[in-house]
C-alpha cells in the first residue's frame, strides 16, 4: 500500500479542479471564501491527500475564469491554516498529515431514517455473524473458516498465476462470457475434485459461484417464493436462516438429535431443505450412512429438494475417514449440492459451485446472468490451473496433516485447561463446539478474551432463539498456530473460571 | 487448456473407484454387466477421459470385493467393443477419442417439466440479450461492451499481477473480508477514478461489486419491492427491465425524446428511476446539461430516488469532451451512480461499484454479504495496483485514441456501404444506433450476416415491444479492428439492398 500511494500521481488533470470547483457561483459574495471551503472540503474528504499539487494561483483563476488574486489570497490563508505548505520554487501543495475525516462533498442528507423508508428489504434489521475484520493481528485466532497464510500454497499458486497471465490466457478470460464458466474449471470439477467425493457429474450440471455464499442466495431466490415451506437446521447456518426469512414466513425447525436432521414429519412437509449433513453447522455432527439414506428416502416420498451444503468438503483429515455426501447416494437427482474452496484454499478467492440436474443449472445461469452476468474468468482460469498441476490435491495432503496435528493438540488440552466445558467435533471437522458450565454466557467470554488477544465465535448467532445458545462457543483451528493452541486455551479456562 | 490436459494426472485414487461403483447390486444379477454399465456411463459422461488408465483387474476385483474374473471378463468386453485398450505391460487404458456424450451418472430425473413447477422466479421466461460466445472467431464482430484483445495492456497488467502475488499481498488478500472491500481498490476509486467525473466521495460511499450488473441487480433488490413504482427507459437496457419485472408489475416506461428521459409526470410518479444519461442505452443520446439539472429538480421535487448507470464512463474518445454526470451535479445525495471497468477494460474480471450516501452503502454491505460476501479480492488488489501505477489511465488514452478513429472510419463508410439506413451515434459512444428502411427486419439481418461473419445485435431485445424495435441494430465499434470496418459494413450492406 505504501509503494501504491508513493507511486501515484500527485497531481490531478484540469478537470478535476474544474469539477471540483464546479459548484462555484461568481455572482455570490466571497469567492475568496467559496474556493477555501471546496478546498478544506476535500482534503477532509480524503480526496486531496498530502503531497497533492495544486495548480499554480494564476492557472486555476484561469480555469475558473475569477481574478488572480482571489486564488492567491485563498491559497495564503490555506497556508497560514496549516492546510496547504509552499514550497519555493515547486510550488503550492496538501500539507502532509491532514486530519482525515472520511466526508462527502456531494451528498448532504445523510439521514439514515430518510433512507431506511425507502428500503424493500432491510437485510441490517436481521442478526449477523460478526466476525472480527483485524483476526491476523490477534494471537490466538481460535477462529472457522479463515485461512492460515502459513499454509497457504504461495509459490505454486504463484506459478498457476503466471500461467494464466500469457497473452493467450488472457484472451481467453478478459472477455464477457455471458452466463458461461471456465470450461477448464468444469472440467477440473467434473475429473478431479468431485469424483473424490462420488459425484459423477456432466459440464451441464455444474455452475460455478462467488462461494457457497452465492450459490446458496441464488437457490433461495430460485425455489423459495412467499409460501414456499423452507426446513433449516436449528442450530445453523445464520446466513440461511437471514436469506430464506426475508422471503418466506413459512420457516420450519428441522428436528434433530446427536446425528443431525431426522427424517420424520417436520422435515416431509418442507418443499425445500437446507442441510449440512457432512459437518452439521456448528456442531461438528456427522450423520451416518443409515440416517442419509432414510433421509433421502423421505425426501423422495415427499418431493423435498434437499439443499446439501457441504462447505468443508475436500480437506480430509490425517486418518479421519470422510463419508460419502448426500449427493453421491442420490439417484432421483433431488439434492443439489453446493460446494467451494473458500474452506480448503482461500475464502478471498470467492469460489464455490452447484451440481445440481440440468435444468435447475439451466435456470441458475440465466439467474446469475441477470445478476451478475459470471464469476471473474481469470479467478476460474487460475483455480484450474492450480489443480491440473496437482498442487490442489498437494495441498490438501499437507493442510489435512497440520490440521490433524492441531485437532490432537486441541483434543488432549481440553480437559485440563478447559475442565469446567464440554465438547465435541466429528471426524474431519475443523472445529469444537464448546458448551460451557450452567450460569455461563459465552458473548460475555468472547469480549473477554478478545482483550487478551484470544478470538472465539460465540455460539447464539447460530440459534433462532439466541438464549439458547448462551452457553455455547465454536473454537476453530484453521488459523491458529499450533504452539499457540495451549496458551489460547489457558487464557480461555482461566475466564471462565472467573 | 493442452497443457493442462497433458499434466493432469491420468489415473484414480481408489477411492473415486469405489465410490463409482457404490451402486453395485452384489445380489443381483450381472457383475459383470453392472461393471461394464458403469464404466461406459463414466466415458460418455467424461468423467473417464482417453487415456485415463484403470486399476488392474486384481485390484479393482479387491477393491469391489468381486471375483477377479468378473473384472477380466468385463475389461475384455469393453476392450472388444473399443471403450478401453490394453497396451503391453503398462495397463489397461480408457481409449482415445471416445464420442463424448456429457450425461449425468447421479441423476435420472431431468425432466424439465417437473423441475419447472419448484421454481420460485423464472428469469429463462424473460427474453434475454443472446450474445455469440464465439465471437473472436468471426472476422467482422461488431458488438458492443466486448473487449479487444489487441488493445488490452497485457503487459502493464502482468506487472500488476505480480506485484500482488507477493507473500505480504496473498495475506492481505486471501482471507474472508466479510463484508469489505479492499481499501487500496476504494482510495483508488476515491482519489483517481470518480474526481476525474466530478464525484468526490468518502470511502463510506462507495461499494465494489461483481460488475455493473451485480449494481444494478442489488439496487433493485434493496429499492424495488411488490408495489414500488419503478421508472424504466424504452427502449432502454433489457438486463434492468428483467431485473425490476421479476418483483414488481409496476414498471412505467418513462417519456423520452431525441435528447433522452423528460422530467415529466411519468418520471414524477415514480418512486426509483433507472437511468444512463451520459449515453443513453441503446440509442446513445447524450442527455444535455439544462435536461440533466431539470430532472434533478424533479426528482428532488417528487423524492424519486435516480439510479444513474454510466456504463460508458472514463472512456473519452478523442477530442469528444463528456457532460459531468448526474451524481456530480446533484447536491442532496438522491442519485446512486453505478460504474464499471467492464467497459473500459475487461468484462471478465468483474469489477464494478456504486457510489451513493453513507445509509445506502451501509444497508448494501450487508445485502452483499448476504448474497456473496464481497468479491474477489485478488482482483480489486490486481486492479488498484493497476491504477496506482498509472497504467489505468495510459490505458484509456491509448483506447481512446484507438476508438476514435474507428468511430471516423464508421462515420465515412456509413453514408456510403449503408445508404438505405439512418443513424445515431452521439459524443463518446462506443456504438452506432442504427435504423433500417421501412419492411426491413433486424433479426433476420443478424441471422443472414453471422452467416457471412459479420456479428451485429439486433434492436428489439432493448424495447418492451419487440417489434417496435424491429427496424433497429447496433454497431459496437470496440471489439472489431479499423481494417475490418469497412468490409464488414459492406457485407451488411449488400444484405439489407437484398
Amino acid at each position: 500500500m505504501n509503494i501504491q500511494k508513493s507511486i501515484a500521481p500527485k497531481a490531478h488533470p484540469d478537470i478535476v479542479w474544474t469539477r471540483m470547483f464546479s459548484e462555484l457561483d461568481r455572482d455570490g459574495q466571497g469567492l475568496n471564501v467559496q474556493i477555501r471551503r471546496t478546498i478544506v472540503y476535500a482534503i477532509q474528504a480524503g480526496v486531496l491527500t498530502g503531497g497533492t499539487r495544486l495548480p499554480s494561483s494564476r492557472h486555476l483563476a484561469g480555469l475558473l475564469a475569477v481574478a488572480r488574486n482571489t486564488v492567491t489570497a485563498a491559497y495564503q490563508l490555506l497556508i497560514d491554516e496549516g492546510f496547504l505548505v509552499s514550497r519555493e520554487r515547486s510550488g503550492i501543495f496538501v500539507a502532509a498529515q491532514q486530519r482525515y475525516v472520511p466526508t462527502s462533498l456531494n451528498t448532504c442528507d445523510d439521514d439514515v431514517a430518510q433512507w431506511s423508508g425507502r428500503f424493500a428489504v432491510r437485510p441490517s434489521a436481521q442478526r449477523q455473524i460478526n466476525k472480527p475484520r483485524d483476526w491476523l493481528e490477534h494471537p490466538y485466532p481460535f477462529l472457522f473458516g479463515q485461512f492460515d497464510p502459513a499454509i497457504f500454497p504461495t509459490n505454486n499458486w504463484r506459478e498457476a498465476v503466471r500461467a494464466t497471465s500469457s497473452v493467450k490466457e488472457i484472451y481467453g478470460w478478459a472477455g464477457d462470457q455471458i452466463d458461461d464458466d471456465d470450461p477448464d474449471l468444469l472440467e477440473q470439477l467434473r475429473v478431479q475434485v468431485l469424483p473424490k467425493r462420488g459425484i459423477f457429474a456432466g459440464p451441464g450440471e455444474i455452475i460455478v459461484t462467488i462461494g457457497s455464499q452465492q450459490a446458496l442466495s441464488m437457490l433461495v431466490q430460485l425455489f423459495v417464493g412467499a409460501k414456499t415451506a423452507v426446513g433449516i437446521e436449528d442450530p445453523g447456518y445464520p446466513d440461511v436462516r437471514n436469506m430464506v426469512g426475508l422471503v418466506t414466513e413459512d420457516v420450519r425447525h428441522l428436528s434433530a438429535d446427536a446425528q443431525g436432521v431426522l427424517a420424520d414429519d417436520v422435515l416431509s412437509g418442507c418443499d425445500v431443505a437446507f442441510l449440512t449433513v457432512g459437518h452439521q453447522c456448528p456442531t461438528t455432527a456427522v450423520m451416518p450412512i443409515a440416517r442419509r439414506k432414510a433421509l433421502l428416502e423421505a425426501a423422495y416420498r415427499n418431493h423435498v429438494i434437499i439443499v446439501e451444503d457441504d462447505y468443508e468438503a475436500d480437506l480430509a483429515l490425517d486418518g479421519e475417514a470422510e463419508l460419502p455426501c448426500l449427493k453421491s447416494l442420490d439417484h432421483h437427482g433431488q439434492v443439489i449440492y453446493v460446494g467451494s474452496f473458500s474452506k480448503a484454499l482461500a475464502p478471498g478467492l470467492r469460489i464455490g459451485y452447484i451440481v445440481a440436474p440440468k435444468p435447475v443449472i439451466d435456470e441458475l445461469r440465466v439467474l446469475r446472468r441477470m445478476l451478475l452476468r459470471h464469476p471473474p474468468t481469470n479467478n476460474q482460469r487460475i483455480l484450474a490451473t492450480f489443480i491440473a498441476l496437482g498442487h490442489y490435491h498437494q495441498h490438501l495432503r499437507k493442510t489435512g496433516t497440520v490440521l490433524a496435528q492441531r485437532a490432537a493438540i486441541l483434543n488432549n488440552c481440553l480437559p485440563k485447561l478447559l475442565p469446567q466445558c464440554s465438547w465435541r467435533r466429528d471426524a474431519g471437522a475443523k472445529s469444537f463446539w464448546v458448551e460451557g458450565p450452567e450460569a455461563f454466557d459465552s458473548r460475555e467470554l468472547v469480549r473477554a478474551a478478545r482483550e487478551r488477544g484470544v478470538l472465539i465465535e460465540a455460539g447464539d448467532i447460530f440459534f433462532d432463539d439466541p438464549d439458547a445458545g448462551r452457553r455455547f462457543f465454536r473454537l476453530g483451528f484453521t488459523s491458529i498456530s499450533e504452539n499457540k493452541i495451549a496458551a489460547g486455551l489457558k487464557i480461555l479456562g482461566e475466564l471462565i473460571e472467573g
